[in-house]
């Protein structure tokens, strides 16, 4: 695959549009009595529509076989190599739950844990607590105070939650305190590099007065820690590309994400209607657009087909609204297969189509797992994807003369 | 991609044949009337016969969305991975016009430009002056001597010529002189290492001298000089493929390249039934032939839809006389795509065909883009293909025990 360095040289900023739409977790599985997936079941005329005129394909957001989180799933469809370009478990965390971090700020991934009378772990998820009561503890734990150092706790779901620490000179370079099996006690948590050494100290000191205060709140009566990281140094798509790109998504986490690779993040609803408003609105100012639809992915998780199928045909609906802007290029795909048979996210290769002048569209006339097989694209990576969308765009000079 | 290292290791030499034809330029894109492409237009009876004997696919050249130019997209085809074997632009400018390069040259790419009063660059193509007006500035400046250095100006098209340095320890380790924005100054070559500072003070010699030399020649009253190189140390196909390879090209660039990698270059005519005799009659002398036609590339950029077509139809009509050679293994590609409705290369995959008695043939059944694209061999680099044909022509060991 070609590499940043090269990209960046060969590309050129010009007037044309490019849109790429996610379908957070698109990919199926074939429903056991019918052996159709979720999108070849759903009613798409839109989506089928748009294939005729593309060169459609399957895209591998990391690897064949390898079930991608949100994180690679995602920076590997903005074109950042996900193996390489790795997001720490604590800042993850952060950005999933909308927690902005500064230059400096470390975060960790906690989870409420169950301790026995000699400090040892019992249960490593307190028996999954509910998330009002990990609320509650969390505005428990917010009341502590260490010296230098400015203390963020967040809730996430059930046992989870966000440690964050803001101050001066801190560093992520520290080792777990969760020792990963019950039976043993928390571990301190140490500096992997001397510049992290003061960091370790207040983080020990957080935890000793976390244990206080947990003591009477049995199962959940300590915490662990993993995941220390601080945000990445990455290239821009602004540099890399030459873009101006901009983030229609209403979940912290895309959001989060795409603030990482350096998209502006434009406010709006959490409805596709309100996306589309959003995009609409702001067509003008980019030449770069993420629009992400959350509801296929959450179908999927739920394990529930037939909603899945719902949310395709509803999303399926808005198809025209978006083709009357007639951006340059158009992505259509997803990050990962999250098939409602499974219910969770899986290794399977997404449906991708590209519509351009350009193109060269193949015999694809529908946009489904077995029709995208077919597709003139074959099965490739998800990280080739945006060198693909800045050709068609025609934003990229000759390599080599 | 398995590398020249493990290739050399198991590659037999054999009196098997390789042929590779390749079609310059050869993908297209759909005709806006019809949906088909120049090859899905073409009537091409003959290598269809050849598809249906075949394994076809669609190749890339260097990596999905790129554009190469013929350097990358050549040496791919002869399975030198086109992001890590680089040439220099002076290099690649010499070889397209046929200079013949030594060991030590120096070459460099020129422009003629327009400075003002001032010497500041106010046209860096000095209004693209015509070829005939650029040959006549070559002869004024290849009178320029520069004391212990041999000079060549030799011109190109329209504003462009080829400045070569010849002499002993030479290097080409020089930052452009061409500030690649008018309103500044050219910039004074400067060394890049210690072991190129006698060349830049030859260098600058030569545009002191040049400058004087066309005061008067208003609006080409300067050059700009860019991608200093020299020859390329690199494996020859001999060593690596142990092959004895041998190229039939008209074109001084295909000629070079081949050059390059240790192909001998054999005299021939500048028609395809020039090349076909020049194959027959050297047949029994070489394992390897790199045969390349230049028509469908030329059409391509013309921009001239029917007359690619043309062409193509014409070239067809030589396979018999291929066939008849019995080549053990026949390849026919392109080193890139041209489509007449972009008049450029561009970063389309190429259609792809291998025959051999151990090919194992696919369901295609006519060569063009839509037809590879359901091929077996699927969408893959270019680079892979020299490794196949070594295969097909059982010239490749076991890997591994």
């Amino acid at each position: 695959m070609i590499g940043f360095d090269h990209i960046s040289k060969i590309v050129q900023r010009t007037d044309s549009k490019i849109v790429l739409f996610v379908m957070d977790g698109l990919g199926g599985l074939p429903h056991p009595e019918t052996g159709r997936t979720e999108l070849e079941t759903a009613r798409t005329p839109n989506l089928d529509k748009v294939a005729a005129e593309s060169i459609c394909g399957l895209i591998d957001p990391v690897s064949p076989g390898i079930t991608p989180g949100s994180g690679p799933g995602h920076l590997s469809l903005f074109g950042y190599a996900p193996l390489k370009y790795e997001i720490g478990r604590g800042v993850l965390e952060a950005l999933g739950i909308g927690v902005e971090l500064k230059e400096e700020d470390v975060a960790a991934r906690g989870n409420f844990c169950t301790v026995d009378t000699e400090g040892r772990i019992s249960d490593r998820r307190a028996g999954r607590i509910s998330t009002e009561k990990n609320q509650e503890l969390c505005r428990l734990l917010s009341g502590i105070k260490v010296a230098g150092v400015e203390l963020v706790v967040a809730p996430v779901k059930e046992h989870r939650f966000v440690l964050l620490l803001r101050g001066k000179k801190l560093s992520g370079d520290l080792i777990d305190s969760d020792p990963q099996h019950v039976g043993l006690a928390p571990l301190p948590v140490k500096a992997v590099s001397s510049s992290a050494e003061t960091t370790a100290r207040l983080v020990n000191e957080f935890v000793v007065q976390a244990k206080e205060t947990l003591r009477s709140c049995h199962p959940a009566n300590m915490v662990l820690l993993r995941g220390f990281s601080q945000l990445p140094h990455w290239p821009l798509m602004s540099d890399v590309f030459k873009l101006n790109p901009a983030a229609i998504a209403s979940y912290p986490m895309y959001r989060g994400l795409a603030r990482l690779v350096g998209m502006k993040v434009l406010a709006t609803g959490g409805t596709l209607a309100e996306e589309m408003a959003t995009l609409r609105q702001h067509y003008s100012e980019h030449d770069f657009f993420f629009l992400h639809v959350k509801q296929t992915d959450s179908r999927g998780e739920d394990g529930d087909f037939q909603a899945k199928v719902k949310a395709i045909e509803e999303i399926d609906a808005y198809l025209p609204e978006l083709l009357s802007l007639k951006p340059d290029v158009l992505m259509v795909t997803g990050d990962h297969s999250t098939p409602a048979t499974l219910a969770s996210h899986s290794w399977h290769p997404v449906p991708f189509m590209l519509r351009s002048h350009w193109c060269r569209p193949d015999h694809v006339r529908e946009f489904n797992e077995s029709a995208c097989a077919q597709g003139a694209m074959g099965r490739f990576p998800s990280v080739e994807i945006m060198t693909l969308a800045l050709a068609n765009a025609l934003k990229l000079d000759k390599f080599g003369a």
